[in-house]
């Protein structure tokens, strides 16, 4: 039923904007460049930090209530302090409730000032953004590279996947900041890839993925591969490191 | 010599990656998937506002050095007043002095309050940012679509090319920002496209426009299409209306 | 009308073979990568050289009646004679009545001897076979590069487009066979490319064109480019030398 | 040491064509968009049914030399009689001893008379050309429909991945001709897919497949899936039926 509502949509938009074949017009008219519709929605932009009008948010200091476990759907363990929600070691990742496609996602994020001095490298400030569940953009303390990885593995990077073009890392016990762009694969009915997915990543207000073209879910080791899926949560990583988030929103596109 | 420096960096490079092609790896461990080089560079965030350290600065407040005119190359003679940079109306386009390809460019504008009010549709807040001097990304007094034109011809769309995703565009005489992430075109040796160019923008936070593909030179009459080129200065429209300009700056990538 | 047709068709095979989502199906059963509809119409083949059931035959030796003078859609004035049609020098080009989209084209064209030792370049086997009226797969004589010309305005080159991957020429008075399987371009409402043409082609059954993008309409002096255009006649060049052409005959894709 | 030498190559073949920017030429003279160099090599076309000058013959009725069993590596065990190599029931597949990369392949075969009333749909005149060892180009008894299968399993399918655009199938008893031009796939270093691989298909003369995005591996059960690989051999696959085939050759592109 929502797929013939969609398609009668498309009928009728197809129907306005091809009404006349590129080659029937006189492009000596400056009309024949022009379209009127459909109108942009109206967004208001946010002041001062603040989620633009469309946003949805996800976390603004007050409650965990859009996050479960991710490994049983609970309610949300992780520590909610001085309005920021930060890591329990050994609690789990957890998740949106909520399931996204394309999107853009902004969010905040401090690793401790004694991630840098771990004797252990997985506790050096590692968690992760994973878009749908399954493409990581990667958290880790790489600032001034004082943590030595891989570089396909360092803050920024799309886990084993892409060098991110800047390292941009805020000092530890400072915000870094994460504005994601996000488009989501496509699938054929028999199971392969389409169209892939794509990440724009500027963090810390430098660009440092631009259209990533993502290769398939993140794999520790072998090779990434995708596997068809549809909407699905923003989830965040818990991997022993206590770092803390702040001011997440996300509007879907 | 330039291009023979840079084929033997390529060629360097790919022993360096290649070495070892992909079927020939072990993909049951997790170094099969590691990259250590190159360390991605790094680049120190702006605070407040300001530029990240990679960054350079074309307009601060303080003198308009960076800027010629479009039609002699003469010195800027747009207005700088109270920190910031405004047209003077019938004195013509500015652009850098420097020319760019592939760049972040953060800009602010402001419209001023009279525009909306214009007798003159075409004073309605009418300039724009042309990327490598021939791709539009409009200005255009467009809050609360209270200035009727066409979609395509809105604030933050390429100019009768694509409208934007949203309208997020500030009040006259309030301050909005463009952060432009622009993929310059390549072309072939018989003059043809061989890949085009893109832009993603984000205007006041609000994600735009993503990986647009420009279609070719801006047009007000006809059909868009590319003829070749280099690096290219960026220049502000002067369209009749007297925009402001604050805090321009740009990173090569 | 036409189009309200066409999308109510796309509307049915939509909800067809999207009936449900590739993630919701059960990929350990071999059932989840079947299809069964639509099955593929039945062509019968050719045998000894006679085109395919489907076929629309342009010209089999019997009479020049498919094509037309293209100054002048006047009746075609080249030569008939011994099951050819050859050109007549200064008569100008032909082209078909009816016009064409994506296609399968198959024709046969004999360079004459003399056109070897010709003084003039022009005169050394010069037609083309224009596709869509615009996009010309070269004919000269280039069998063993007797007649020296710039590579990619050889025999079976996008004229100043491409280079072919193979020189597979017959000697001047033998006959040459190409099989052109042609994908015509698609444009946008404000007249700019979507997606450019591609040709593959066979010349004497080597492939010497694989998928290659076309540029724009041909062009002796300038850059390629497109303009819209829709379903469009195959023309032949008349360039002063006398070719003969036989068996000619396409399929509609 | 061969990769160096490749990278020679294409630096001084990248300054020979690069000399000059696109930008920096002269396109108002003819000589702008004519390229030299490099004449394409001289293929002499075969004749009556002949393999071009340049192709490598896999079989030609006289003897199975080319060919092994794909299980073991040992002589190839399928009968040769009367200039045809016919499948050996239970032998297994068979493949060429060479690997190959990008081809054009030709090949004819003949499914038995008695396969369309077969009992056992999967003796239908079931076999295949592996691409590559895996990228199957199906071959199986379709002629009028009369064997109903899935239709993308039918003769002419990439086999679970697509429908032919026709069915151009001979009658039991009777040669068919496959003519396969084949772009190999590409893969980064992390294994994933950079390139994928496309195969375009004249079955009989007709097109069937035109530049197909092969989606990953064949697989009976399960969604295809790329792995990294470099030249393999073309595989004929034994699945019962007792097929015959000759006149096979292949063109390294």
């Amino acid at each position: 039923m929502k797929k013939l509502f969609f398609l009668l949509v498309m009928l009728t938009n197809g129907m306005l904007i091809y009404a006349q074949s590129p080659w029937e017009k006189d492009f000596t008219k400056p009309e024949a460049t022009e379209i009127d519709e459909p109108k942009p929605k109206i967004v208001t932009p946010g002041t001062n930090g603040a989620p633009p009008s469309d946003a949805i948010v996800l976390f603004n200091g007050e409650n965990l209530d859009s996050w479960i476990m991710s490994k049983d759907n609970s309610s949300c363990r992780w520590t909610l302090k001085d309005g920021s929600m930060t890591i329990k070691s050994g609690a789990g990742d957890i998740q949106t409730r909520q399931k996204f496609g394309d999107c853009q996602l902004h969010l905040e994020f401090k690793i401790p000032v004694n991630a840098k001095n771990s004797a252990n490298r997985n506790n050096a400030g590692n968690s992760g953004v994973f878009l749908q569940e399954r493409y990581e953009v990667q958290i880790f303390n790489s600032y001034q590279n004082e943590t030595p990885l891989y570089a396909n593995g360092q803050m920024g990077s799309i886990y084993k996947q892409v060098i991110p073009m800047a390292n941009a890392a805020s000092k530890t016990g400072e915000w870094n900041t994460f504005d994601i762009y996000y488009t989501q694969p496509q699938f054929r009915s028999n199971g392969t890839v389409e169209k892939p997915a794509y990440v724009t990543l500027v963090h810390n207000g430098v660009l440092v993925l631009n259209h990533f073209e993502i290769q398939g879910s993140i794999e520790y080791i072998g090779i990434p591969y995708y596997k068809p899926h549809g909407k699905a949560a923003i989830r965040l990583q818990e991997h022993g490191s206590e770092i803390s988030f702040r001011n997440i929103w996300i509007r879907e596109l």
